[in-house]
């Protein structure tokens, strides 16, 4: 089991690997349960319904007149055949039939990882939450320091994943291993997140090879036929165009092979307004739309009703540096004008939790709030790096990671309606009348009856007064943060897993890495 | 002029007062301009519409039937030759009476302080931010710890309320500076008030004398006779009912004085869930209305048509401690509850920017978040408190001052519809058709025609990657943030003020110190 750098979960019960644990007796912290939020708050929609229909034109008038690159003979082959008018790699198509092929795609879908009590909801009123994906760097507070992301790390970062109720799903490698040569990373990191998690898992569309082995994975690890695979979705993708107006091979290939299989579809257009899309946010809302649909449209003449998700990721540069920018004032109007148009094309929708921040400090928080809360706004569906992201996406920790999952949580609480309950019980006259203006509430017993559930508890924030928070040693938040990460971590167990599809999955890795992996040339 | 610890302006430039910051050549800042923002997001509303009758509805039945206590005999006096059932303290109001009052209180009106330039509209769509107000403690990162309020901190911080453009008003002090005699203290902080700041400024209800003397003061810095005074909102008091179910005299005092001169009047019931209130929001929320509601009827008894506000500050207490919890999601509903319930009376509203954290760390930013975006989504009026409050109001900060101006710029920023401008010119499809696939929008015409103004631009975020921020001194935001006090507060220059109005101020506060200030009997 050379793959696997820690040990399997019976062995490290039974020689003891909490050991040096022995000091807790409770939990690393109390969480919320694992829960499915609904958000029933009206989207905010800046766009009148005239602005709207502008937007719906401008979009198909760049899918009709100007056309997206598909940089895949066999998509370009399958588009042309359905009626797109393909000139070399630009593939034009007219609005009747990018409708009507957009209308196939589910409003609402579900996905089903190993662990069934685990499955998602992603459409209509549900919003999920997700791991940071991507970052090619790690920091914490312990080094210090941005360092290229290991294996170890991307475990760690993976427990967390699994750990906090309040994560919906594993997205992407929440570090890339640079340490794990890249043809045989993917095998490595799967069997991680497969092993670590019971969530729903991600494949990344990065050529045949890495999405075969993938499925194949996620297949072995839920214990499904090939046939009990391809009936619902087990697993989903993520692309994003090569903006602008390009899909590229990779991607493509990913897209169109779990198409075929039936399995989850994301398309997120990454156009930064200024830069690979028009400084206005209009304009670059329409070019993230048309680069989205085209894709979906793909997705369905392969397999029409296939589950898809368009994304937003349209944010802007700051012209001084070109650095990009996250959770701007702008970056959450594009959210909210992206909202309006999923729910003008009946499509779910995927936001994400970002900043351009360093450090998980102030301004971390606030940048990532403003991401969240456009997510909220915009009724989006799944809201990707939505713990651990820092520096625009090029650095994961474990402190933002923790510091993220305090606020989802609270954004979860956010959304349960017995907060503006107007019951009798509720209203609570009887005891207004009976406290009177004298006495005070604690001690009644509809409060005594009610407080250990009334308000949300957080785990992280520290809610002492100055005094007690001194004495507890004065400590800032990103430091509490540090200090809940390495409890989680002495505390975590992996969620169970049969034995014998444990060593099939390790065997599956050993096989294709015997194999030379994938290649890395793409 | 012994009250004035700072020299006048034209002292200060003479004799060179900014000569340790000769390295300056611009402002310290750049900043967004003076701006009233309108907030056209529609209101996110909980309640259905049966739940807006409910509440209602017990509101009125607390005024009916459990009846509200007014410690002031004149309050209960005109209270009872109004029509209401007055035993003893206790006020008990008909609900058709009480509707009959409320709507006679504009939804709208102005207060215009000593610039004209610096009016502000309260109601409507407008949103207005005021710094914090009323701690007794102050905080920064040179002292490094929680240190009683001196009248200097309190000067550095109305510097702070009066240099930002997003700050739109005076609210209460700033930092309480216990170094001054709480007999005079009102005196020397409304003349640093009325020097260093120039917009809208607050009066506490602190019993008949400090009432008088801001009024007075507030005349005299405007340059307005006593007819002009009393013929337009020049300025305005905040109350809080000492819940539950109670207005106390001084409070009551200093209202009924405003009302009477048709200055701006703000109640705002402080009923935190389970202590002051029932655990149940509901029950908070209508034991707050009714509380608010019964001095707005107060007020227009008093002076039919006198502007009045409601405020919100219902949270709950953390049910380990005791201790009040801020931008809790229990926090944000109850605001928003209350925000419906305001748009069902028809009177503006207030609510605050807060948190329960004690330095301007991650958790001091998502609960200050959570809270502005309540105050947002409810469609409040007024900001309370929406720059510099740490420690549940315990404590003042510079530091979190400055934080928080640069998340108000972006909530500014936020509101401006050019960002959501869906006209040919913003659609751009003939420069996405321009650039095509294979080029980028940094160079376009397009673009270089607006990319100085197609962003918002912070002052206090780096958005710098993280080799860049670590070159720059790798400094976390809350240092940034005390970099930036420091340099306005070098770069600040009072606003112009007549030298004979000055002097009148001057000589009213060394007259009213010599009568010997008010009484500390409150």
């Amino acid at each position: 089991m050379p793959e696997d750098a820690s040990p399997p979960p019976a062995r490290r019960r039974r020689h003891g690997g909490r050991a040096g644990n022995t000091r807790r007796t409770g939990p690393a912290i109390e969480q919320m349960p694992w829960r499915i939020p609904i958000n029933m708050d009206r989207p905010t929609e800046p766009m009148p319904p005239e602005g709207v229909a502008r937007m719906h034109d401008a979009a198909m008038r760049i899918l009709e007149e100007i056309g997206i690159e598909f940089l895949h003979p066999e998509a370009a082959r399958i588009l042309r055949k359905a009626g797109c008018t393909v000139d070399g790699e630009n593939v034009r198509m007219g609005r009747d039939m990018v409708l009507e092929h957009i209308a196939k795609a589910p409003s609402q879908f579900t996905i089903t990882p190993r662990n069934p009590d685990r499955q998602i909801t992603i459409g209509g009123n549900a919003i999920l939450f997700g791991n940071v994906s991507s970052p090619p760097n790690y920091w914490d507070m312990e080094i210090g320091r941005k360092v290229s992301g290991t294996r170890a790390q991307c475990q760690d970062l993976l427990r967390l994943t699994q750990y906090f109720n309040c994560i919906h799903f594993a997205g992407g490698y929440p570090v890339e291993p640079v340490d794990v040569h890249a043809s045989v990373r993917h095998l490595d990191v799967l069997f991680d997140k497969l092993t670590l998690c019971d969530k729903v898992a991600h494949a990344y569309s990065l050529g045949p090879e890495r999405v075969e082995d993938v499925i194949e994975m996620v297949r072995i690890a839920g214990g499904l036929t090939h046939e009990e695979f391809d009936a619902t979705p087990r697993m989903y993708t993520n692309i994003n165009s090569t903006s602008p107006l390009k899909h590229d091979w990779p991607m493509l290939d990913g897209w169109m092979r779990l198409a075929r299989r039936g399995q989850g579809l994301i398309v997120s257009p990454f156009t930064l307004a200024g830069a690979m899309a028009p400084v206005t946010m209009a304009g670059a809302v329409a070019q993230s739309l048309a680069e989205a649909l085209a894709a979906v449209v793909l997705a369905q003449i392969i397999k029409p009703g296939v589950p898809c998700v368009i994304g937003t990721f349209t944010s802007n540069v700051d012209m001084k540096t070109g650095a990009p920018a996250f959770g701007t004032p702008e970056y959450m109007r594009a959210t909210q004008m992206t909202g309006q148009m999923a729910r003008f094309y009946g499509l779910p929708m995927r936001a994400s939790g970002v900043c351009a921040a360093n450090v998980p400090d102030g301004q971390a928080m606030w940048e990532t709030e403003h991401s969240l809360w456009a997510a909220i706004q915009s009724g989006s569906n799944v809201v990707y790096h939505a713990a651990g992201w820092l520096e625009g996406g090029l650095i994961a920790s474990p402190e933002k990671f923790v510091m993220d999952c305090e606020v989802l949580q609270q954004l979860q609480r956010y959304m349960e309606p017995e907060i503006w309950d107007t019951s009798d019980d509720a209203l609570a006259l009887d005891i207004i009348a009976e406290v009177g203006p004298n006495g005070h509430f604690f001690g009644c017993q509809h409060t005594q009856d009610r407080y250990e559930t009334a308000f949300y508890q957080p785990f992280l924030s520290d809610w002492k007064n100055y005094e007690g928070w001194e004495a507890a040693g004065g400590v800032w938040t990103a430091e509490r943060a540090h200090a809940r990460f390495k409890a989680i971590l002495a505390d975590f167990e992996p969620p169970p897993m049969d034995v014998a599809i444990r060593e099939e999955l390790s065997d599956f890795v050993a096989r294709r890495k015997r194999e030379g992996g994938a290649p890395t040339d793409f």
